[in-house]
């Protein structure tokens, strides 16, 4: 089925901005709550959120075989679930009815009253329920920088790295939407030099510049999915930031991995941007240095994507700094390879699963995805417009992730992920 | 809130044979498919499931502030989240309406024909949507084992086990109810003197010996939960098989931990067994060697449960053999400061999540709680009845988890937690 949703030339009667993330083109998804208090799954174009639920009511969806609530949910996973033939004909279906040669519905003032509205007069929700969250470790850059910095330079790369997309569990229940502050988390600490933790607020928390893919439902238990398959069971992209307390983990983190120096929150941009609206951006990812085992072998050569990249610090005098400019074609290993690789051993995967890049850094220190990099473990720090430096973030910072891809036809963004950091609170009975 | 349904003096008028895990005082929570296809949750005395769907719809809870669908469900994640208050009455009526001196419902033949089944005539289906599952490392003698394998005996707990109690996130979507088979994974492994991987199916398939508690709405991203309050929020506790391919485990594990070593399989039992049912068997732990951070400090010092534990292995012959008799008492870091760890930085969680043990082996070589341990890393094979030898799992084996409580008065078990071995399957397109 073609992608007529993605026509370059088409325009919408719905105003779009030059630069703007979200042309006719994009069509992504998510859910929002209106004034009226009414939770929907809806779209976005230009600078208007468009309720889906009213969309369908309304029967602009009338000849595609959908259940009738299936746009009035909490969230996107049943139409996740529904699969690739539905989200085309769904998109293509939007971009239609938008486009500016249509006037059904640009001409009905009463169904444009409830179906469109200014994006900032509703609030953006979770757009899906994660099942299971995994995080790679997937930019040889990135896993580079961090092995040198704890490990020295002849082992910054462990052994497995290059033959296995490596990976982890994360934590489902702490992932959050775009604009949730983060509430500085308290743990254990091991001060330089000594043997015995103390207990306190983390004084090193950090961002991590990663995108994340969200899953169909896979295969069932016990049945692996092929690298040429993999593709098919993506739905598509966001913004994420894994905030890490690099101390918490630090001390936690040997033999099982990060648990709490993590988990306290990961904060994803609020819209989808589907495969689909990214098709224009395949490239070739870096040419792998060993050839991975045939399990991992890809027949096309362009699985990756040319995402920009790039996070911000924005200060409370609201002085915006640009800390970090990468993208995500950087990425060693690419999410078909990360698919098939969790589902070789029959790893079951559903729809709404949340797989997470790991942090992308690129070649060069301003292209560094983390403040752990970016200060090299906070030897270097940042000077900030303000004046003030920064090794990693202070309270009230607001760090905002953004994302585009961009040719000379189309923008096809991912808006901003953002978090204000919160002062610790604890407030244990003693 | 008197638990009157743990009154050690109760009979009930359903059959329960000597050495029986469900005598009346048990009252474990289940959910269970019926010969004519209803899904209900459930409990069970003797030989019987009870559906008390059927049960709540018949009036046998009436007085009790329950939704009218709260049995009628195919998980047990909306009962568990009404908290100790709904539970402890429901148990409380359970055992009343079941008790030897209550006629009701015994003498109402139409009533016993839709509640009460053939506990081998439903099927049991997993109790829970798990929501997030976490797995710690509590037993210090499993983690002292795996070190001194790992590491040699010097290095053998790492310096922050005894300040932490290490815990790492695991697979959810894998979680399966005891009796489902387990397809023998493929991944990539690296042969002993090599520095090339090849890929194949596992061939040291192993089991975890745990148990696993499932907790309520516990608190707010953001909001830690003291130790003193953990306890409230743990609704029970089940067997719990972590099965582990240690040679894919082996190579993939470094930095992050492990991944698709575990996460093909995790099997539960299915009846979970209240901290209510449990409470008569509080013990000891053992004494922790370094007074931990006072976040962690509890206040009773029976804070552990006195749960006899055995692993056995089934041949296809119908041998069975018992691999390990450990208990549950033997771990270094209870449930309640496992909790409370779980949640200082803020870390959020709800009902339904899982948490495990990790592996309980006890001080002696018979009470070790995997087959790592018990073989000494493949070096002291197993003979089994049938003159077979095991370091690691056969295609066919049938592991066999069993836990119970005894006292001079009544015993509380959790039944099996049962998982035969599948031989691999690989049908990747190539």
């Amino acid at each position: 089925m073609q992608i007529t949703a993605n026509d370059p030339s088409r325009k919408s009667w719905l105003n779009v901005e030059k630069g703007c993330d979200f042309p006719i083109q994009n069509i992504p998804f998510g859910v929002f709550i209106t004034k009226d208090d009414i939770i929907t799954i809806g779209t976005r174009i230009g600078e208007y959120a468009i309720d889906l639920g009213a969309f369908h009511q309304l029967g602009y969806f009338d000849g595609i075989p959908l259940t009738d609530d299936m746009f009035m949910q909490d969230s996107l996973n049943d139409f996740i679930s529904d699969g690739r033939k539905t989200w085309r004909l769904v998109r293509n279906r939007i971009a239609d009815v938008f486009d500016a040669e249509n006037s059904t519905l640009r001409d009905n003032q009463k169904h444009r009253d409830v179906i469109i509205f200014d994006v900032n007069e509703v609030e953006m929700l979770l757009p899906i329920n994660v099942g299971d969250y995994t995080d790679f470790y997937s930019s040889k850059e990135h896993a580079t920088n961090v092995g040198v910095m704890f490990r020295g330079k002849e082992n910054a790369l462990m052994p497995n790295w290059l033959h296995v997309p490596v990976g982890y569990h994360g934590r489902s229940s702490s992932i959050i939407v775009s604009g949730t502050p983060i509430r500085r988390p308290h743990g254990q600490l091991l001060p330089m030099g000594e043997t015995q933790p103390i207990f306190g607020p983390s004084e090193k928390l950090d961002m991590e510049l990663e995108t994340a893919f969200v899953t169909t439902d896979v295969n069932n238990l016990g049945e692996p999915i092929g690298i040429d398959e993999a593709a098919d069971y993506i739905f598509g992209m966001v913004l994420f930031n894994d905030w890490s307390a690099r101390d918490i983990q630090k001390w936690e983190y040997v033999p099982l991995g990060p648990f709490l120096g993590k988990n306290f929150a990961s904060t994803i941009s609020p819209w989808i941007v589907t495969m689909d609206a990214l098709e224009p951006f395949r490239c070739e990812s870096p040419k792998q240095e060993i050839t991975p085992l045939p399990y991992l072998q890809q027949k096309r050569t362009d699985n990756s994507f040319d995402v920009k990249l790039q996070a911000s610090l924005e200060t409370e005098n609201g002085d915006l700094n640009i800390l970090s400019e990468s993208n995500f074609k950087y990425m060693y290993w690419t999410m078909n390879q990360q698919l098939t690789h969790h589902t070789v051993n029959g790893c079951n995967v559903r729809a709404g699963d949340l797989m997470g890049s790991g942090t992308i850094s690129g070649p060069t220190k301003n292209s560094y995805g983390s403040m752990l990099e970016l200060t090299w473990g906070g030897k270097e720090p940042i000077t900030l417009k303000d004046g003030t430096t920064r090794t990693f973030f202070n309270d009230g910072d607001n760090v905002i992730l953004r994302g585009y891809c961009e040719n000379e036809k189309v923008r096809i963004g991912f808006g901003k992920c953002t978090g204000k950091i919160l002062p610790p609170k604890y407030n244990h009975s003693k």
